[in-house]
């Protein structure tokens, strides 16, 4: 067996210590690094301080081969991790010209502004490093190298980090370290919770050798079974993981969505397209979020064709025709109302399927009889319309997303059903 | 001045180190704790392996006073962390039973199914512990004390883990752990890059005393300026604080959307209520997403209508009235298309605002004349209708958040304009 390769991030910003950021970079890149075979051993975040940077760098330094440095590049004062990056590997600063050349470039053709001093400053780098050129912003990627241990400095602005890394990192460590390859496989599950997925498919749990792991994700009511293997050979181990992948589908069957890491609106959007249907929604509660899912991704204009956001009773009545003595017998978060919008909505649209929902999401506006949670859906199909009851107790966004993702399950539900 | 105390987040699991998930968990850990004066200084993320969390555990012991731990508590093979928490602090597994009779009493009344071996495992802690009744959930919190720090460990479902924190530990924490008080004021800007910013006010910037720090969030064209201060004292640090934000206010006035840390969508909606105003949307491009921002916040019923989400151009035509001919001579992405839905939404809608985009977000989908990332926005005010056209070149999911950043900064301006 080949040495595992391991790599660590180090995070820099005081915003990430004091929870005004949501960190999304390192999961990206720890992502991007699995591709290539390259394992995340550590990840640490550490503010703007001369201390813990350097600190952060000497411990990671001595624990992974790859140190993926990201943040405190900017050109305000409280972005200190070129000057730390410098002392610690001992340079001094000099003008990088290519760099100094493209944020010139920048300044007259994008911004159309004036450069300042600050601006000018992003241009200068240490001496110690190779320059990885940032055409994306003004901030340059830096590759220092010291016994042995790569570490690459990169801005935190997700997208120019990206493209740094794809760019110009990802196949400079491809070509530089070696680490095996990496095999992901992934069921995604509906309507078992994970401890009951575990007792069903325990045996075969058990039956996997050393470097075959099985991970439970779960998410929305959802669980992601992902089967992760480690070896040389591509090949051979992609043969390995599918039989493994192939006894545990068979034994879920019953409650498999897909075979394939996407996302639940994926898989509906899949269905939709082999059955050449389409879908809309009339959205109440959600205010537009389950549409939002639906056309996230690349092609959805093959299968969604609207939506009808209904969240004041006026428009439910004057949009969707839901009648006024349907509202005043059993209110806008009943079966009756998510029914007529159903119906209204598909026929309005012009779609195969429908969905409605409305429901009261917090944290305000619940009754005795009305529970702050309670939402109503429709599905309307080919097949007629159904609707059920949902109850939810957590915080408003969370009720929405989880509206949203139960919704798009009785949805999933419903096209597997007029397959 | 007191001692400053200090925080480390472990976080324990290897979907957090394949990039999987996005730890959404730690930024409102830190956020928390950062509210009650203890100051984050160390965030580390480490696998379900035995001994990177022994190693965490005895590195980040030396480091803080207070190490938050979550992940790794489920009922399934992977989850490690108890039995290697058990393991470091030197006890043994007991059955601690009020935890076993909520289990119970979950699988008897709210998931209707009879209990299986592994979920007896979950009510099983260390003996050395202090239990934190986990009420959302079958894995409970655990306190362990050693050489003075509290370790804390907690489920990494994060309404779980929120609740634990905000019922038990930070009530605890802010009894035990005196870190005097920590002031934050932010000032939300819009139409400056960070260095001209930083360029405005820089000498304020200046002279700042050691104890305050003025930090640049930049975020979708829009950057936060954020005050933090520390100190014994709420009162008199609240007003030193005071004095500078107002000096900084005054001085980026005519950049200002609002001096709240509040998103943009949450200011607009201040405004809308301000002005007894309603607000409708006509989305094609973004698919509801700006329907779902303005909706996500409690309150947005006073101020939001709904939304017609016309993704087909039949919709665009048949609900919002846009002529055939306009999509013939101009095209769906053009000025007079966003001109004709974003007034037949204010009309069909009956609001005082609307805007409407059409765009084309990619990946697919462009031409010469009218290129991937080209958008079209309009809003209708009681002033009128105008539109804009805005260029994007990132991915779909960018180009979409984008757009509605852009979209809503130019409805906020409509609004401010006819105050």
């Amino acid at each position: 067996m080949i040495e595992k390769v391991f790599a660590s991030i180090i995070t820099i910003g005081d915003e990430l210590l004091i929870g005004q950021v949501i960190d999304t970079n390192s999961a990206w890149i720890a992502g991007e690094l699995n591709q290539i075979g390259i394992l995340l051993k550590h990840r640490i975040a550490v503010g703007d301080n001369r201390e813990d940077i350097l600190e952060a760098l000497e411990t990671e330094g001595k624990r992974s081969k790859i140190i993926i440095i990201t943040g405190g590049l900017g050109p305000t004062a409280d972005d200190i991790t070129k000057p730390v990056l410098c002392e610690y590997f001992g340079g001094k600063m000099i003008v990088h010209e290519p760099t100094l050349a493209h944020i010139q470039h920048i300044f007259e053709k994008v911004l159309k502004r004036p450069m300042i001093e600050r601006n000018h400053k992003q241009a200068e780098v240490p001496d110690v490093c190779t320059v990885l050129m940032n055409e994306q912003g003004t901030a340059p990627g830096m590759l220092f190298e010291k016994n042995g241990v790569w570490y690459i400095s990169l801005p935190g602005v997700p997208h120019e980090m990206k493209w740094l890394m794809q760019e110009k990192v990802l196949p400079m460590l491809s070509e530089k370290f070696s680490g095996g390859v990496v095999v992901h496989r992934t069921l995604l599950t509906a309507g078992l919770g994970e401890s009951f997925l575990a007792e069903m498919i325990q045996d075969i749990e058990l039956s996997l050798p050393a470097h075959i792991k099985l991970a439970y994700l779960p998410n929305y009511g959802l669980v992601r079974l992902r089967l992760s293997g480690w070896g040389n050979d591509a090949h051979s181990l992609t043969e390995e993981i599918l039989t493994f992948f192939n006894l545990l589908k068979e034994r879920v069957k019953d409650y498999l969505i897909i075979d394939e890491d996407i996302p639940l609106e994926r898989a509906i959007g899949k269905l939709l397209v082999a059955q050449k249907a389409t879908v809309a929604t009339a959205e109440s509660c959600t205010g537009g979020y389950i549409a939002h899912l639906l056309t996230t991704h690349a092609g959805a204009s093959a299968f969604f064709k609207g939506s009808v956001i209904c969240y004041d009773n006026e428009i439910k009545k004057q949009l969707l025709g839901v009648t006024e003595d349907c509202l005043q017998q059993f209110g806008a978060v009943s079966s009756p109302t998510v029914e007529q919008m159903a119906i209204a909505v598909k026929k309005l649209l012009q779609v195969d399927y429908a969905l409605a929902v409305s429901g009261i999401m917090g944290p305000d506006g619940g009754s005795p009889e009305k529970p702050l949670g309670l939402v109503w859906v429709a599905i309307a199909g080919p097949k007629g319309v159904k609707t059920q009851e949902l109850r939810f107790r957590f915080t408003r966004k969370r009720n929405i997303e989880l509206t949203a993702a139960h919704t798009l399950r009785l949805l999933h539900a419903a096209i597997v059903e007029n397959k």
